[in-house]
């Protein structure tokens, strides 16, 4: 990320201890003043950089907004459906960094009119056109059979599922388990809805690959 | 729902008054001195009756699963594409008369266990096996080809897809239009996840009639 003014440590360390605490503690419990305590730094030295906590908070969607579109450019795209799983297991990685985003992403929305319009180019305009690209190139490839409103369907629905899958998953199975294995749950979720497509013999690899992760 | 002891009049105005005021200005805006200002009873009156605005939202979440259960269970499972499209509108009919639940359920679920028992029996329970037993209806009757893990993937997307529905379109659309036509879009994106299943002539008569609803 390009920015005129060079961030100091402070500010970095800021953010990152934002995002640690934030992800352990959820973003509610915390406040600026955990965040500087935490530091070791007094809140009107956090203060200095960042004017309130939605301001960290959005400096972490674009690090998160960033570092998956980085993912999503520079990863080789799948040729295979095996390829397929592990691609998408990066994005989940990436996700489950940030993992409080996803915890509550409305009401931190509904609190930064900022954090809406970044989160809204981000899905609309970055994300969306990269599934589709995508989603070509595995019907170009014979892996998949699927029209166009089938490419648009599951550009939206593959999006919609991940985003939503933390809570999802979360109110399904409990509390207790908000462990990482909430990521091999998620692919299975999310490829899912891509199976329907997928031509022999890729339908069998996906099964066989997907045997043992529990459907929910 | 039979319950041992009949609730009073105010006991039912105050579940009303809520459901209202939640759906009108967010519930997180919404305290149990307002729901007893709109309704001109001291707070007295209402804490007589609920000892916390958890407890009315728990009261309003058994009011619209009762509600959802008695049409799943009661309504004629569809025969053909266009009675599918009618019998989701129901649901999501029923979904949007209660749409505060969905706007910010995680957080109402972290605040309540016991709203979030509520959830899980009513969801893992309740809801699956009508899906899997309409779905299976359907694959019956010649309108879906599809096999025993996509009657399951179906039964679970289906529901995650339409419990986030109202959340992701604010999220992608905005605020300004949070309207009733959400619904129409909603329909549209849940059953996007049944069309790869569809057989033709079905497919086809699915397409013409989704024409003009906007993807999203």
């Amino acid at each position: 990320m390009v920015r005129a003014v060079k961030k100091t440590q402070t500010y970095t360390r800021i953010v990152d201890a934002g995002l640690a605490l934030f992800n352990e503690l959820g973003e509610r419990n915390v406040s600026t003043n955990h965040i500087a305590q935490h530091l070791g730094i007094s809140p009107g030295n956090l203060y200095y950089h960042f004017a309130n906590k939605e301001e960290i908070i959005v400096q972490i969607f674009k690090r998160y907004s960033s570092e998956l579109l980085a993912y999503l450019t520079d990863a080789e795209l799948p040729a295979s459906v095996k390829e397929a799983v592990g691609y998408l297991g990066g994005v989940y990685d990436i996700m489950w960094k940030y993992r409080f985003l996803f915890n509550d992403i409305n009401s931190l929305m509904l609190r930064s009119a900022e954090f809406l319009v970044e989160h809204n180019q981000f899905t609309g305009e970055r994300v969306s056109p990269l599934l589709i690209e995508l989603l070509t190139r595995m019907q170009n490839a014979g892996i998949l059979e699927i029209d166009d409103t089938g490419k648009h369907d599951l550009s939206v629905n593959m999006w919609l599922v991940t985003k939503y899958w933390f809570d999802f998953d979360r109110s399904m199975i409990g509390q207790g388990s908000y462990g990482s294995d909430i990521i091999p749950r998620g692919i299975r979720r999310t490829l899912s809805l891509v199976r329907p497509y997928l031509k022999e013999p890729h339908l069998q690899e996906f099964d066989e690959m997907m045997h043992g992760i529990p459907m929910l």
